[in-house]
């Protein structure tokens, strides 16, 4: 039984793979100092690589001829992985914490309206004992003709709903241009599902010194967005929260598909603090607390959720969120399985 | 503001349909005595539809000329519906309930492999305050190399675990000549995913008087399983239980999505018990807990785990049993989720 | 460079497995006399299993504490790779070839409804040059309420539409008590989407010595096709064509989106004859030509359409079929592009 | 039988909603001055509405109580759709054209990597034929330690290359800094995949006049494309080409699953060209031939290939780049397909 160095990638030749050709990979793998393992067999023959992640990253081995596949030993994100820190992440912003044990509840309007509307809300989500207040003033809509958000001067509400609450802000970055205006005003930037692979914009985050809420977008991998992840922190950003918000399934009767199992599966492969988004994979109100208390069951660190004084005057996402006279037993409900979960909500 | 009869069915007429086709579509409908309203506009023209459910179904509407869509306005179910029942369904056996705040906690092996094997399971489930002992006879395997059940003898140990421990039995059919065979052992009939729309086996359990346990295929819509317990329905047996087990998804960091929306959205549509089955889609030991959990918490009327006394031996879905050892653990702290939710596992 | 034997499966410890789980491993492999080889390294051990394909399918070794995943090398099928035959597979029925430069155009309609109905589109697309008859008298519908095909009545049908047009007949078997009836009408058993993991009644028409046209379920993967046949190879039948007809995604502007990839993945993959269904994934007569062309162009060996003399009278799929009157210029244009490929109709 | 104006927007009342409720959503109705028609039936009620398109938009009926569903009877887009136009659109870059006819034929190098590689690449496809040079100087890659591209040097390169072969470019803008250095350099702005719903950046690229091509993103569907499209459009640049490249589905045999029928359904639906990208969804370079010539034959408007001197030397998808010196015979291939299908490469 040989006991040798681990490969951290194989390449695989297929069973009609040339010696010429699997030479061929090998020459190439020595000229880049590669340290390459043959194990040649009846059907396939598997060459094991040691080398820095990095490295192998740039080796366009899938090309070769006589190559059937690469298999990778190693996972491709390093600073976001489990193994990278001792305990797991805490995110703290003015003394109101996610991750480990500390459970955040995140609500607050869909869209920055007007001043009223989100004051109204701030107001109502804080009485409940939300901890982070939400609210989007620039807005991704599939259509050109719906409401696009109020810009800036909603950023200007959601300041003044802070001095007013105490609450923390969690708003959306939707373009590198507004970083700067954005950062005045968040606390936490929120980059939303649809730039969850934008990457030049997650590296723009990634040197900035606010927490980042990373959503996942609606068909990104768990393994595609811990590498958006990684964009960030390979800039210097460690602190990021992950999103889960559902992804795109043949399945209508709901919004999205809540993945709660990526949620587990996070858990396991990270230190990050995951959260879970109920109101957009739900799509309808009476879905969400039934989703909002699946994603403290299953382990998430917290949940963002969209409330609305009168959500039959939302201009946006008007069918998920829920009204903020109803928040307060909401909110008693999740925290009843947050405290069952051990964790407490600050 | 005309106020006139509901239509069952819209038909939309394209912006270029002509009035003939328009009229074409009119006569036929004449023809079948099925009467329509016409709304002619600048853009299309919609014919709504009022007759019988049946005699709708059965026109073949997409296929004329200038028909742009067909919307139906009713549910194309009708005895699985919530309407149709004033509560919400229990399903009974041997005292033992599922649905209306009883709570089904259903476990055993994946397949019967030996008598000793499921003897230990059963008694272990058994203690732990299950309610129903699940176990294959029969096994679906995507491989025909893999382990296929051990058959009928698995059926007379399954009687014999009956008889020992007093749990009532959850075991799957796949093919109609096992009928009889099946009936015989089994409190309850599993109609497996891969048999979700197996049409002529569903009608085939519905001129049984056994509960029948229905799991949702991998790529079943909420829509079409409720249309596979319709078909069970139709033919007298209304003892269904729904069972959500996972969705096919471009995601792989678990064996299947868990559809937990799925169940919320199930649960406003249904009178019938919803159950889940966190084991499959898991397809790991260390995710099958917190998926459970997630599955009380969203609302589900009971579970279905997998166990087995020394997973590392199972013949079938190794990966994912929960040693039989730890299932007391695992019950407990479904229990403290059930009672959380004001149910009961009885 | 040691160069050994080659591994068929990897096991991939953890980088938290313990040596003691890494030796409980390698122990069981010993048990089992499978030839097993050690790589240890910084972030993960791998081991290299050498064995007979079934007996490593049997072995659940990811349910061992410390496992992190199992890599197969082998393909999981034998009989229907590539690899296992020296030519591509011709199916011949009564003179009429697909496979290998024979591209079989197999049309009629979606269900046998009528004697004049068969018969009138039989005759229309044996003069527009097709080489097989479809008809299905079973007919597996998503609604209970929906026409249901009219069963071993139909068959007769399609044994006097053999009998005048000398055209063989492909028709859908959906229940193993059917096969016997089936057999004496069909030349080429058609197993449905919602059949393709009925592993029962795949291995039923493995002890038939009748060609099994065996289509791609909604969610079935190239992979589980591939083993679908498998099993019916495995029975000793090897005259199997494989199918597609459109998967089930996010995607509505089509019934279901046809995966074209697949296709010509699977020209790769195996010696059976591939063909396409064009007409489901469109859902929508004026689609089916597009899609059949581009089939022709993948490389499929074939194409099943579905035709009616009055598709608006059809009791199924009524949106979809190809008026017979219309089949005669479909076919030349498919006809052209046939050519184009360098194959034949015949 | 009543014949009035058309509803733009159905509003579907539940079987449970109370007159009230009804009432409700009339009352707000008409406070906006929206035309309403009542149809109340035995299980549900239909309101139809008819307004403008962008005021309905912003009406949030889905979060009205009792609302069961909001059923659109118009298509969100509205200038891009094939009624807006009398011809369909075809884009002419220096005497190049794509649409009505004309075949794009559209290639070079994923990345732009060294000003060798891109010349000599660049050579090639100009002699084989091509119509127009692709290349990417901006990169969205996965991993953070992949290849990110060279920028604006790439972008030197490509105006090099142009200058010598007279190919107009196409080439990726990912950045909304970076439109000034794209546009100087581009002769067509691609929008990857990645980007599809990045609104902000498409509205960007709508006040240029430039042609966009717009590639449909992962997740994105035919909709949701036409309305991305529709934004650009919607800024006053309606020279836009829309690209086919693969969405996520549960198939892992090809990279991304190829979506044929919505090229199809877009021709049907659309104005403008859509062509389709073969290279990604394939994956692997003997499966681009395949999906390219039935990209031709089911009705696209262009193809854009990845190609390089020597893939295997390559810095990003190695795997799937045709050789340069293996175009020219790729190109004839295709080239008789344009042939038959009646349109010229041009």
């Amino acid at each position: 039984m040989a006991v040798t160095g681990s490969p951290e990638l194989l390449v695989v030749m297929g069973a009609s793979a040339t010696s010429d050709q699997t030479e061929h990979v090998l020459a190439r793998l020595a000229e880049q100092g590669i340290d390459a393992r043959v194990q040649r067999g009846r059907e396939a023959t598997v060459i094991g690589l040691i080398g820095d992640r990095e490295q192998l990253a740039l080796l366009p081995l899938e090309g070769f001829p006589g190559v059937e596949s690469v298999v990778p030993i190693l996972k491709p994100y390093k600073l976001v992985a489990r193994e990278s820190a001792p305990d797991p992440t805490v995110i703290e912003v003015d003394g109101r914490r996610v991750g480990d044990g500390w459970f955040g509840l995140i609500a607050g309007p869909c869209s920055v309206e007007t001043r009223a509307q989100t004051l109204e809300t701030a107001r109502a989500v804080a009485a409940a004992g939300a901890t982070w207040l939400r609210g989007g003033a620039f807005k991704p809509r599939t259509s050109p003709y719906a409401f696009q958000g109020i810009g800036v001067e909603g950023l200007d509400i959601l300041r003044e709903a802070k001095a007013e609450t105490g609450l923390p802000i969690v708003t959306e970055l939707m373009d590198p241009r507004h970083v700067e205006a954005v950062l005045d005003a968040a606390d936490v930037i929120q980059i939303g599902a649809r730039n969850s692979q934008n990457f030049l914009l997650l590296a723009e985050v990634g040197r900035t010194d606010k927490p980042v809420l990373l959503k996942r977008g609606a068909s990104t991998s768990v393994e595609e967005l811990l590498m958006a992840a990684e964009y960030v922190a390979k800039e210097g950003n460690d602190r990021i929260i992950l999103c889960e918000r559902g992804i795109k399934t043949f399945e209508t009767a709901t919004r999205y598909t809540l993945d709660l199992g990526a949620v587990a599966a996070l858990k396991m492969e990270t230190h990050l603090p995951v959260i879970v988004d109920p109101s957009h994979p739900a799509g309808r109100r009476d879905l969400v607390l039934p989703l909002a208390r699946a994603a403290v069951a299953v382990g998430a660190d917290g949940i963002i959720v969209e409330t609305h004084p009168r959500p039959e005057e939302a201009l946006s996402d008007a069918a998920q969120q829920i009204p903020s006279a109803e928040f307060g037993a909401f909110a008693d409900e999740i925290r009843a399985f947050v405290a069952l979960m051990g964790k407490q909500i600050g």
